[in-house]
């Protein structure tokens, strides 16, 4: 199996959509395969004492023009959500159900449906809190919308997602995107391309 | 005259320090003049509610882990101070001192100034707060110290701070380093490279 480049995200985090759109190809460019952590950001926050980007005075104001601005540049349909932030726990549930499966064709449509429900939210305005619009991306991707649903309310689901929440909190994680390579950590959109010169270098 | 960069720092920001070391080199590229602005970030975080990046639980670790990485990445000396943040308000007087003298030989050593005492709290281990400090690296730039420390207790040299933090909030600036290019915002030395392509590519 391929060495990791482990993705924590928030399907509600701007910066985690415009870098779940590049990763792909630096993974693919060093023969790494992504591992989606979704978490709550909110949790996350609760222990590092932080509110959204977009709430904070000035900095939030600035933090839409830049998440416009670093879409643009990598040519990422965006259009900021409203409301935002939302919470965005059953499709991280939705997406542990694929992640953890034990069917193989489930599990390899997993980074097909992360993609899909970050652009339903950020490009294409669909409120991804709403489990049918769930259900809807979930059949468009020819992923069973009724077994998907049903898997939302089980405990296992619940518990995976409150086990995803917790290993990241332990592992430091505050933000999102975080991205784990070789245990070493990097938080943010902005250091995709660091991440890859560290690749190529073997680190520095 | 040249179009500007105008870069707005506090001496006490490990990032306005990383950046310091790199801009001049996209300065040159894109013949742009740098403008040198000192700010105090303390003033800055009270109406951002900000605190200090290395307070921040989980976030704090790591950005310590960040600052060393990025200067490793390019080969900036780096030794994280203690105490930790500081006072900067002496440093940006004779900083704003020099930036505004109307003797053009005085005004010319600035940006050596900057390097200057950033080096000195980033990479030498110097207390940076106390004016002798302060005097003795000016010594060394063929600044007189005299001169220099005199000017910190006149109130135009107050004045000018004051205003600069004034300036900086009514523009939306509320982090260092913080870079305005064409009336274009940029926030943090992770924009460095993003400053180069919008300069090369005349926006997007």
């Amino acid at each position: 199996m391929n060495k990791t480049i482990e993705f924590y995200f928030d399907f509600s985090s701007p910066f985690a959509y415009l870098a779940s759109e590049r990763i792909e190809a630096i993974a693919a460019k060093h023969n790494r395969q992504i591992v989606w952590h979704p978490i709550l950001l909110g949790a996350v926050f609760k222990i590092s004492q932080q509110v959204p980007l977009t709430q904070i005075p000035l900095k939030g104001d600035y933090s839409l023009r830049d998440f416009a601005r670093s879409a643009r540049e990598h040519g990422i349909a965006y259009n900021h959500p409203d409301p935002f932030p939302i919470a965005s726990i059953s499709a991280c549930r939705a997406t542990l159900w694929l992640r953890n499966h034990s069917d193989e064709a489930l599990n390899a449509k997993t980074t097909e449906f992360v993609h899909t429900v970050f652009r339903a939210f950020f490009a294409q305005g669909k409120d991804i809190t709403d489990v049918d619009v769930l259900g809807t991306l979930a059949t468009s991707l020819d992923i069973d919308a009724v077994s998907m649903k049903a898997a939302l309310g089980e405990q296992s689901v619940k518990d995976a997602l409150r086990v995803e929440v917790e290993n990241a909190i332990a592992l430091g994680i505050f933000g999102a995107p975080f991205l784990i390579v070789d245990d070493e950590p990097f938080w943010g959109n902005d250091r995709l391309d660091q991440i890859d010169r560290w690749l190529s270098q073997g680190g520095w």
